[in-house]
């Protein structure tokens, strides 16, 4: 492949990783062989990310690298598991040693935080696709999932979504103001401490990596439920609103996708308000209660206490994308 | 993607997959949740599958499925692991629900066969790649690896080796005489019962999916050893031989790739040759000594017992294949 021999991409990629106590046999063989703690679940989650599908051509391979494991350590956030261990099968058309090195160490970084062992995988020619399979330790009926929002429930969600889809129209524009969109984009940060915090909680969560809005109403049909959002309550990004305008900030927001913020629910209280400060200080990152679980179904958007519609934002970025994934 | 919602798709992947007791959430999810057995084990792999890379354009979308889960299931066959559970990721370029109906029956027919159930994985937009993640069950310290094989053990291996890759060659052929051969290559059988078996007799094993002799080679160096293979003891297909010719059969069983076959060693003693006999019979699977473990480093070939050198098979495939895979 390439220059390259197999084994050298393989030093390459693992080197580097303390090896954790539940790691029996890592890469290197057919197999890796894992010893999973007594009495802990386990949470498996698959992602792949293409480029010109998922990423434009021509990014950082770090910010691949941190893109594929960041999409999946989302999920286990979502999940409210903690990360363990990472499978990463890469296909390349030809690389070169600079630009794989520059992979391994955006994988290993973002794993090395995350407590995450690379424990094997594959690597094929082709077009140019990451695929990490992750597995998470959860408690027993202790983990987060989309189907137990009820109504009055509040809806609540991390960070500034609709930064990302933002810097993605942005991603080749250099001016000092647009680049929080930008690195909101290359370089999410999945909200793993956040989910864990969340177990016993939050009611439901979801990761909104496809937009708060379309990744909302799976939510609610998953608790047999609805939502109403009061856009005016959405946390938009600064720098989205001065650079977009307000309209077009609100409709990435809602809609613009590659936000790895996650969208839980919590139970109304005299309590919950406090809680939530506490969790956003805890976590390091904003919480927002945007609306209210209702018992209508689906996801209705209110202005000043009327519904609203509004557009899908429009897609600027270098490559279409599919509603589907 | 196509005509199809993911919801669609989705819902045709994953329809008619018996639940496994120690899956506790399964697809829908963000994450699955497993429930590992106490006491046990899990062995972890994942590879990716190519068009034009691993199987050539215009196979059956079931014969494209059922390789991207045999190449993992020979993984676990490798490590003498109980298959579990399997997550799918899918890029299509734009698929019809007849191919998407096809692939799905050919993942579900293999899968069933051998215990396993789906839960969870993605479906992107991309050119056509499968990569499927395993997790396998064994007994603590109860597993197969690269690495026990000591001088003087037998080498065996299972199966008709190089069948596979002539039978690559004959995709487009459509003589009876060579229909075992497309067979070969299109519905490989991982040899999972047979790995299982082995379990406890073997002293190392591999899958042979990138050659006999590239595969034994990654054996003894994981073994500190080398091996000696009697080119004249080996299993040939007697379809390759009569349409290749006997030298030509002896190259692609060497040199040819895609069997999903394992190659294993085993100590020599009295009773050897009636295990082997044994487990063949169990298994329902040729088992053929075709050399023995030495001391030096390296795979050497002998014929009559002479030192003898074997030319890589001519890759006469519609693709170009990267010896690194």
């Amino acid at each position: 492949m390439g220059g390259l021999s197999e084994a050298d991409i393989i030093q390459c990629l693992t080197v580097g990783y303390p090896r954790r106590a539940d790691v029996k046999l890592g890469v290197g063989d057919d197999g890796a062989v894992l010893a999973p703690p007594a009495g802990r679940h386990l949470v498996s989650v698959l992602d792949t990310i293409n480029e010109q599908v998922h990423f434009p051509q021509g990014i950082p391979a770090s910010a691949v690298a941190h893109r594929a494991l960041a999409v999946n350590l989302s999920d286990l956030a979502a999940m409210g598991a903690e990360p363990a261990w990472a499978s990463l099968s890469l296909s390349l058309p030809s690389p070169d040693p600079a630009w794989l090195a520059d992979f391994a160490a955006g994988f290993r970084d973002l794993a090395l935080t995350n407590g995450v062992a690379l424990i094997g995988g594959d690597t094929v020619r082709g077009p140019l696709s990451v695929s990490v399979h992750l597995t998470g330790l959860v408690d027993p009926d202790e983990f987060l999932s989309r189907s137990g929002a009820r109504p009055g429930d509040l809806v609540v969600v991390s960070g500034t979504p609709g930064a990302a889809a933002a810097g993605l129209g942005l991603i080749d524009d250099i001016r000092p103001l647009s680049l929080p969109l930008r690195q909101a984009f290359l370089w999410p940060a999945p909200r793993v401490a956040l989910g864990r915090a969340l177990n016993g909680f939050a009611t439901a969560a979801i990761d909104i990596s496809d937009g708060l809005v379309i990744d909302l109403e799976r939510l609610v049909e998953s608790s047999g439920v609805g939502a109403v959002i009061n856009v005016e309550q959405l946390p938009l990004a600064p720098a989205a609103v001065e650079i977009e305008g307000a309209e077009a900030a609100v409709a990435l927001a809602l809609g613009g996708g590659d936000d790895y913020e996650l969208c839980f629910t919590v139970p109304e209280s005299a309590a919950t308000a406090g809680k939530l400060a506490a969790l956003a200080t805890q976590c390091a990152c904003p919480l927002t209660v945007i609306g209210v679980i209702s018992n209508a179904a689906g996801v209705e958007l209110h202005r000043d206490g009327k519904t609203v519609i509004v557009p899908a934002p429009e897609r600027w970025s270098h490559f279409k994308r599919d509603p589907s994934e």
